[in-house]
């Protein structure tokens, strides 16, 4: 199994991604802390983005033993990997579905959570980009779960070791990282 | 030049984008029409969207005659489009950048209404999935050229005739279609 893929995330994860501060950084989750990732570095960026989807399609995904139709989480944060994840497969010949859950249902039009083609899936692998509490990685396994998509795994880029891939057990969703913050210092 | 791309899409808007009703459609625009295109059937499907990156890449592009570092538009009905055509460029090795204008700024963190690496960018190609009014267009433009990134020319898959271009050309943007409404019935 080739480590490349990771390994070039890595340095473009301490290059680009990491920042430490004496004063802390103010999370998406609302805690506070001294370690901030902005992940944005790796899925908007091209390169990256691309780099990411084979680490995930190649390095992480095959140890997970799931079959699933589909791959998404909670927009914004989880889009660029569902969508790169979803072509890197197409480009093997697999049709996995991108899904987009809306932090809120839409108003005008058929007013639901999901965008994509969620009515033909039957297992989703839950995405995000970074988990503290697994919070917004909960909220979309939520919501997929009530239109009866089976949600029991999800994959990140890294978890903050805060609590939220533990949380998300307890829901029944075994989450795994390329990356943990303790490797970063 | 291949035509493939384009003839495989229209078989595809034919079939799963384009529904005809006696009673009105309401459209996300506000108006109502008995010709309705979804086109979320063509970028939330991985083989349609992975078409249809190559269709605008080989086929629509070329004949911009334009140099940018960015293509986005406003979220969510652009996102796939500008996620496809930049990993499409980074497969031939031209680092194209996506960027996801928000709606409105975001609460927390930096702010601000555009994801992406904006700031490196000179010129940004913006997309859209359908045009109408050319409102949603135009709003994502206004935001780009706010932060200093010359638009002047943009992509969409469906042009509905209804004055869009023509809203967009008198803000100086010239929108290229790859279909136009007339073009189904």
């Amino acid at each position: 199994m080739s480590h490349s893929h990771r390994d070039a995330l890595f340095q473009w994860m301490k290059t680009y991604v990491y920042r430490h501060s004496e004063t802390p950084f103010r999370l998406a989750s609302g805690l506070e802390s001294q370690h901030y990732f902005n992940c944005k570095e790796i899925t908007l960026h091209p390169e990256r983005l691309s780099i990411l989807a084979e680490c995930f399609i190649e390095e992480i995904i095959p140890k997970l033993n799931i079959e699933f139709q589909a791959v998404g989480g909670l927009t914004l944060g989880a889009d660029p990997i569902a969508y790169a994840i979803s072509l890197g497969y197409q480009k093997r010949g697999k049709n996995v579905f991108p899904l987009v859950v809306r932090k809120e249902s839409k108003g005008h039009g058929t007013g639901q959570q999901i965008e994509g083609f969620w009515k033909d899936i039957k297992t989703c692998l839950v995405v995000d980009d970074v988990i503290t509490t697994g919070g917004s990685t909960l909220k979309a396994v939520k919501v997929l779960r009530e239109v009866g998509i089976n949600v029991t795994k999800g994959i990140c880029i890294l978890d903050r070791e805060e609590g939220g891939s533990e949380n998300l057990q307890t829901e029944n969703v075994t989450m795994t990282s390329i990356f943990a913050k303790s490797e970063f210092f």
